[in-house]
């Protein structure tokens, strides 16, 4: 067992959180809203505008701020006889948030699903069955339990020192 | 293989879309912030506030929020000669967003990362080795690519309705 156990939980700062760290570019609920559209083949502007619900103004933004971040890139593409189009494809960065997408999808499914089921699911391409998230561990355990996953400091764990504000306990 | 397969991704409606509700209620950085803490033993409301740089205001708001959607439930504790304290303890409904807390740490270690590592891990309790998310289909392979993933309607899937504003297309 990883002598790490047996530090307290609270030992470490928060300092360097890569939580924190993906929060910051994508801790926002319209970010997830056109992650979905791009994902189900929404690529377009007006596309993401009409299923989205959000203004053209926070979409625009939004997707500035995807662009700048390396989640999506921009495609232009021309169909015969129309005039040329912006579409909104998904990085490897981008794509590489799926499982945070499948983990609100479960967590939504269980928790606030209307009486006709959830209306998207997601199956594995090669055999057609659904696909779900499961915690692992690098021992090959299936962790089913949150329990049974602990907090312990990462390898760029930082002391905690205590601030000298009056909230610092 | 699954007749759905065939079906258009976008030939459903965004109607009871579980990832929308699932985000309505912790579609923000601060509830996941707040998670993190809880997950990692920081139950108090001093403790939240100074780990997670929230201001009061916001803290209380959104542990209101919190409580009133069953994420959290609040605990009142006595240590000997002490006056009582308020703790926030996790829900089942509020545990049960540990796979997207891992997703994002999981996200934020590859992207955002800095050059000494990651500040926290998840291992597993029972033999200490880490934990990981793994996207597995119900017919028992692991998917490991994301674009081998893909969005189908669900049994609650409605048909698409065009919009009437011109945004529909």
């Amino acid at each position: 067992m990883d002598e790490l156990l047996d530090l307290k939980a609270t030992d470490w700062s928060t300092e360097g959180c890569t939580i924190e760290a993906a929060l910051k570019i994508v801790g926002d609920r319209q970010t997830f809203l056109i992650l979905r559209e791009i994902l189900t083949g929404k690529r377009r502007f007006s596309e993401i505008l009409d299923r989205t619900g959000l203004s053209r103004q926070v979409l625009s933004n939004r997707l500035a701020k995807m662009l700048e971040q390396g989640l999506v890139r921009r495609h232009t593409y021309q169909a015969p006889g129309s005039r040329p189009r912006d579409e909104y494809r998904l990085t490897e960065k981008g794509f590489d948030l799926l499982p945070v997408v499948l983990a609100l999808l479960a967590w939504g499914n269980r928790y606030e699903c209307g009486p006709d089921g959830p209306s998207v699911k997601y199956v594995h391409r090669d055999c057609g069955a659904e696909v779900h998230l499961v915690a692992r561990c690098d021992a090959g355990h299936d962790v089913t339990e949150p329990r049974d996953a602990l907090p312990r400091p990462g390898p760029g764990a930082k002391p905690l020192v205590k601030r000298t504000t009056s909230a610092a306990r």
